[in-house]
């Protein structure tokens, strides 16, 4: 068995699901879960721990081939802001801060950062397409805490070599069949396939580089440019949200 | 007495200093300090707390018309990688937070955040010009941190209607002769009277607008691209640290 091992995070969410269910042939998986552990295969391996904790993100990230950093904090709902706030600062930025150290301490040549629209989203609330190479506008402190880590992986890949790829993952419902209603170009909506193709390629993509990419499928051109990827680590969108304009 | 009320953090530091010095007669001061007060005139309001203290920093801006927030942790030197990037964490990331969180609590329409060049270093490490709207490329876990303050800014400017300047410290040595030495347009040099005068043009221009802004002296003109500072809160620097181009 040659096949490299990665580290997810956030391996129980949505998106740690879905890749984990299109990979699953292509790689070995250690699954870092927060509080309880859902249904996994024999051969994974789990690790129960918050990202929060330095000496266990450092002890998840030994001897693994890559990382794969997809958690964060509970969503906003119902918190007060002053405590989603404080999660924020301890999950998603403690957190990724402690993700990076583990690579960089364990000698992991590449990480894949879950970043989100949200760090430009004020481009698209203004009707502007977001671009990789623009000024971050964040529309939320969720979006800022996805900032800082991008702005740290920038850091790990020109000081230490790292290969760091920031995909900013749009609208990821978890349903296999998008809105159809949005208009052309207009759509957020990211198929399962699509977010699990980019990472691959994100993973097989000769390194070291830095990219920071949308993730969203086929009908997100007004909404996103996604050129790069495509020149960076050679990944299009396959399925569709909706018409091109 | 109509003069406005400037909260200033990192009070005691050089830069805190030197605009205390030169702005004395167009503001009134209160000024905060982390561990001790020096020299103070008797009209100035003192603070003495710690910026990763929420509460306190709420209290702390209450009343004044604008924050400079130029309150960092100390230094990197002699302290080990995990320890220094905790003071990170807590006064450059939970301190910035806490600050703009104060502003919006209490009203405060202006903040002056104190960044620095560290935040696209590597574009200064690899012969290029460094402009402000150029993507981050920090050299330092000290400008990641300054990163994750401007994208900060940037989010109260959008969302609350903040005005927001980010000033991109160069080498401000306190001393005020330059070292000659330097090529033509290659020194980073900032004079306390060129930070003090761009400060004052912050603190002046109307509202709300954000700014990211290079601060060094006449002869830098290599290093950085300080032409939007002009165009949108009136200032060039006066001084000169070497020849120019």
């Amino acid at each position: 068995m040659n096949r490299r091992k990665l580290l997810i995070t956030g391996a129980a969410g949505k998106v740690g699901t879905a890749i984990r269910d299109h990979l699953r042939d292509r790689y070995r998986f250690r699954l870092l879960f927060h509080s309880s552990v859902p249904e996994v295969q024999p051969e994974d391996e789990i690790v129960l721990s918050d990202l929060a904790d330095f000496e266990c993100m450092v002890e998840a990230g030994a001897g693994v081939d890559a990382i794969i950093h997809l958690g964060i904090a509970n969503g906003r709902r119902g918190y007060p802001r002053a405590r989603y706030a404080q999660m924020i600062m301890e999950t998603n930025i403690r957190g990724t801060y402690n993700i990076f150290e583990s690579a960089r301490i364990n000698g992991v040549p590449r990480v894949i950062f879950a970043s989100t629209n949200h760090v430009t989203g004020f481009y698209e609330k203004e009707g502007q397409i977001s671009r990789p190479d623009a000024p971050v506008r964040p529309d939320s402190m969720y979006g800022v805490s996805k900032a800082y880590g991008e702005a740290l992986g920038r850091y790990y890949h020109d000081a230490f070599g790292m290969s760091v790829y920031c995909i900013r993952i749009a609208n990821f419902p978890n349903t296999e069949t998008p809105n159809q209603e949005y208009s052309p170009g207009m759509n957020r909506w990211l198929s399962s396939r699509d977010m699990a193709e980019l990472t691959a390629c994100c993973l097989e993509a000769p390194h070291p580089r830095f990219g920071i990419f949308y993730a969203a499928s086929l009908g997100s051109e007004l909404k996103f440019d996604m050129d790069n990827a495509r020149d960076i680590v050679g990944w299009q969108p396959q399925d569709r949200g909706a018409p091109s304009p």
